[in-house]
């Protein structure tokens, strides 16, 4: 999905929410774990509650590998029956937060995004970028795909280097400004916590135009409304996941329907956000 | 294995050596192909070509994610081949480079280290520092586990963020010194790339007992004897990595006695090296 595709997804949805598939067995509803690969029963279900709600989903790497062949083959499946049942219809992000020297990270580029070879088609990776452009632009090399660089993050440890300083500037605007270089904002994102949703106007400044992905709604205390004032463009240009609050806002058997009604309720709020936009 | 486990095996094996498992099918010989599994068939091989050369055992995961659900399999048998066939005799070391919010994290380290969750279990894990403290402690609260963070890599991306300075020190300085909080040398190792092996001598007066894992001797051009000379310490404190220069030493039905051969050369090198030492 093109960044044209994206917006048009936003403007079609009136939504820029991200679904966050963080499955944990420990915590979807207890009648699922009979079923042959509960994760992908579970992801299935809010999938298709959820489809008109969101613009993206977001599967977490961890929560499937944390399970080894079983959480790969969930999500395998999981990303496999997007593509097929809802073809076009919404932006799917591999949460992996990858990252590695250039040959390495060419191998993972062909994990996401090259379903010949991993069987799995993501349009977008979140990585790290540590490791710096070699490590990254691998996965550029992949047409019609994305990366989300990791920037500023919602956690607390986000502290620890990312306000690293020099005379000029701090790490995480080392990391916006150097990337600029290696994509465009056709195929490149940042990962911006909305727990530092003040944060957003420095850093609008120097992306005013790229896609921010922001997690941390919800469960990690950032607010919707602070990141939209402070993030919003006017293409919209932000991408806002939830993931607790809406797949496990139930854990009956009703947990799709909750799961529906909670995507519809920050569905609600941004399509006001939204009408606020002249192109929307 | 612990620290203690950890030096007795490189006396015992009089190594240091660490055989990266990157093992990629488009390079391993040809008739391995027809094997139900070439990418565990060709491991098998190596590893029991060269379990008493190698100190530790490293696979590189994108090598395996990119062929998917069967990767992950090869990966899996691997480590599971290695706990059970050389139980104690070497230390495994999930090239994976992960790193995520806390709770994420904690799935993470399951994936890695709890075999009832996941199937695998090994000894330690590479982690990215961009998030911070909270991104990696979940690893260390696995008993008897390791992380091995990265600090200064061998890749020309290396410069991009890692030498970012404040007005004290670089990002990798700051990345060794704050991590000193999280663990010991008990149970943390950092990654410093061969091809900064002058760097080394910084970094030993930053972290003077703590492993290093070092990479990038081989085809990425660092040196065994630059390495030694600045990274050395009385208990050996180095595990130097290479991969392709040994698994790929030929593609024929010789590949493990080429492979064996290779390894040799390297730990002849490493003992003349220890031989150097007081207590070794």
């Amino acid at each position: 999905m093109n960044r044209h595709e994206l917006i048009s997804t936003i403007k079609k949805k009136r939504s820029f929410l991200c679904i966050g598939l963080d499955t944990d067995l420990s915590k979807i509803p207890q009648h699922l774990l009979t079923e042959e690969d509960p994760a992908f029963a579970f992801n299935k279900e809010i999938i298709d509650a959820t489809i008109d709600l969101a613009v993206a989903y977001k599967p977490n790497f961890a929560f499937y590998e944390c399970y080894g062949i079983n959480g790969w083959t969930s999500l395998t499946k999981t990303i496999r029956y997007i593509n097929e049942t809802y073809p076009g219809q919404v932006f799917t992000i591999a949460d992996a937060k990858r990252g590695d020297i250039g040959n390495t990270s060419q191998q993972y580029a062909k994990a996401m995004f090259d379903p010949c070879s991993s069987g799995m088609n993501f349009d977008a990776v979140t990585v790290a970028p540590y490791m710096g452009e070699d490590s990254v632009k691998p996965f550029l090399s992949f047409s019609g795909k994305w990366i989300v660089v990791l920037a500023l993050t919602s956690n607390k440890g986000a502290e620890d280097f990312q306000f690293f300083r020099s005379n000029e500037h701090r790490l995480f605007e080392q990391v916006l400004l150097k990337s600029q270089n290696w994509g465009s904002s056709e195929n490149m994102m940042y990962v911006v916590g909305a727990t530092k949703a003040e944060m957003l106007t420095d850093i609008r400044k120097i992306v005013p135009d790229h896609f921010l992905l922001v997690p941390g709604i919800g469960a990690q205390g950032g607010s919707l409304q602070e990141v939209a004032k402070f993030g919003l463009t006017k293409e919209c240009g932000l991408i806002v996941n939830s993931s607790r609050n809406i797949i496990y806002a139930s854990n009956g058997k009703d947990f799709a329907v909750k799961a529906q009604e909670e995507a519809m309720k920050i569905q609600f709020e941004m399509e006001s956000l939204l009408a606020g936009l002249p192109e929307f």
